[in-house]
């Protein structure tokens, strides 16, 4: 395939900044590799709330659903902040994950030696962390009925359901498994068995499917334990796989760990579609300024390369043009340490796009 | 009140061996402070369920009720791992904490100048780090009902319930914005308000109990930033007060910022009971070796004299002990760097006492 159809989702804040950088890598990418892309622009989000009244519009849908795949920047902002929980930007978010049944995010986790400064943690610690977390995205907590806000007895409750079937648990298992064969053989599947029934089957399940995985070691930790030894031995973590709330409070986590968030692109994949997005937020305070960090979002689009498009080596091109323009010392402002260059999102971006 | 009736649960693992190093001290401290302590022992985790069949048996908990406060060490193991959540050594830990309605666990984060090479974090992040997590801790998801395995459409599926009433976030919202008062009055609040209902009315519930006390800064934070910024600069963070699940995770990824988990005390309250218990579990993997760090079990104790006894003096007294021991270099394994003096429970203890 040559031709690829892909709805643009600018969405908020500093979104539609870095998608722009995004696209103009693509463009470099599409003269290099002789392919061609046709991007559509579709609302979401608190821009799509503004225009519409929903935060995901029937037409964004669609556009989606005819498309290749889907290219999101970020959603939300203050100014939403104060609608109910199913009228916020976020909501576009969720149920475009959901619609599109893309089950499994993928972040991957990697420490850069150009940045191993910008980490909180120690050199010795952070120096050589490659992981990837594999988050079960349509699942969980998230979607779970019942849910509501109600009176009781006269008083105010909230309340939600986390629930997984076990088709849900096996289909990311497989994938964690299958994922961990290109990689260290090692997957970390994280629960709170020893007091949730949710968490009980879910390691049921993924023992099950660990047997046709025998050359793959399986290890199963505790949600609080997860987060404390992410901190103390980053190192030891290849692919983990977990639910909907804990993959997203470990994998911003362990985004934490490389001290560059800016950096970390995600992949949300299901049978039919997948969706590409960077794993940091909209920005709001820094939006409009020209100096938001574009890499995330480009590295976001070389995931789309490699898993849409099935050119690995035009994300690996992009890959090393990052790597190359980091080591001569160019830097966005959250990634930047004194003795390094401060460049603002264009400058980054051209200075990406001249080694394509 | 000079006459202290106190309920000792050893519990798995290293519980007894560090209990013991926890009794010697509060015997020091009886004979300078001039009180009594009238210690019973009771059975709770693996070792009750062996010798009972249940985790909690109802004579532990009466002894429980009677007494002025409950010292447990620490529950659970890999031989009990295979048994039904409901029949697991940490039911026990659940069900003490919920019969004696002990709502707030308290978890303070402190860095020890003497560990900073322990810390996984570069020392300008961590030096000087003084936080204090406060977790809910007999409501939400632990507890929600329903809850349960099942099959549907024939598959097995696995669901909780995360619910809060607008009276258990009162009340533990209320007592952060106590205890900050005594503090640099800065409360984080932590919730996932941008997706779940229950994060929604638990976010209201603290906005109005802060009414009451505008003299405390307040700010909210979605759980994956706070996992990310505890990370990043734990320095800004006061008083965090949240859920029981947020709670778990995230205070044992603030205990791993320090580097010594084995020295982290916590007190969980409630109207009329009191439990004191280290944040670390039961190590069986060094059980019976001697070989323990007592510290965060001694600190518990501390914490006991100064909320159960009223005696905050005999809690500095501990604490400064501790602070001596660890400028003169002694060091359990899980502390030990080189050039300090590695000792093993027993020793340690002594070490300690010497102060007191
Ligand atoms: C914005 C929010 C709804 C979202 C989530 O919780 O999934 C975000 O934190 C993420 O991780 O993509
Ligand atoms: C052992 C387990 C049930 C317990 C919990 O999750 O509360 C522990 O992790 C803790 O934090 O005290």
């Amino acid at each position: 395939k040559k031709h690829f159809k892909i709805t643009v989702l600018p969405g908020d804040g500093i979104g539609p900044e870095i998608m722009e950088s995004a696209l103009d890598v693509l463009k470099a990418i599409s003269q290099k590799y002789n392919i061609t892309f046709e991007f559509q622009e579709g609302l979401i989000g608190g821009a799509a709330i503004d225009e519409t009244g929903e935060p995901l519009p029937d037409e964004t849908l669609k556009k989606a659903k005819e498309s290749d795949a889907v290219l999101l920047a970020a959603v939300g902002g203050e100014k939403w902040d104060n609608l109910p929980t199913d009228k916020r930007p976020e909501k576009g978010l969720l149920k475009i994950r959901k619609e599109l049944d893309l089950f499994a995010n993928i972040r991957p986790g990697k420490a850069y030696t150009a940045l191993l400064d910008a980490s909180p943690l120690k050199e010795n610690l952070i120096k050589g962390v490659d992981l990837m977390v594999i988050r079960e995205l349509t699942g969980g907590i998230y979607f779970g009925e019942p849910r509501g806000i109600e009176e009781r007895g006269g008083e105010k409750v909230g309340y939600n359901t986390m629930i997984y079937y076990e088709h849900e648990i096996a289909r990311i298992a497989k994938l964690a498994f299958e994922l961990s064969r290109n990689r260290r053989k090692k997957v970390t599947s994280v629960d709170k068995a020893n007091v949730l029934e949710v968490s009980a089957v879910w390691r049921e399940v993924v023992n099950t499917v660990h047997a046709d995985y025998q050359d793959v070691e399986l290890e199963h930790m505790y949600v609080d334990n997860a987060a404390m030894q992410l901190v103390r031995r980053p190192k030891d973590f290849d692919v983990i796989v977990t639910g909907n709330l804990f993959g997203d409070i470990l994998s911003d986590e362990a985004g934490a760990l490389t001290g560059s968030l800016g950096m970390l692109p995600s992949a949300s994949i299901g049978e039919r579609y997948a969706l590409y997005e960077p794993v940091h937020g909209s920005a709001p305070d820094i939006a409009g300024q020209g100096i938001a960090n574009p890499i995330a979002m480009i590295l976001s689009a070389a995931m789309m390369l490699e898993i849409t498009c099935k050119l690995p080596e035009a994300a690996r091109d992009i890959e090393n043009a990052i790597d190359k323009v980091l080591e001569e010392g160019y830097r966005t402002g959250d990634i930047w340490s004194p003795g390094t260059k401060k460049v603002g999102t264009k400058e980054m971006t051209e200075q990406i796009i001249k080694y394509i």
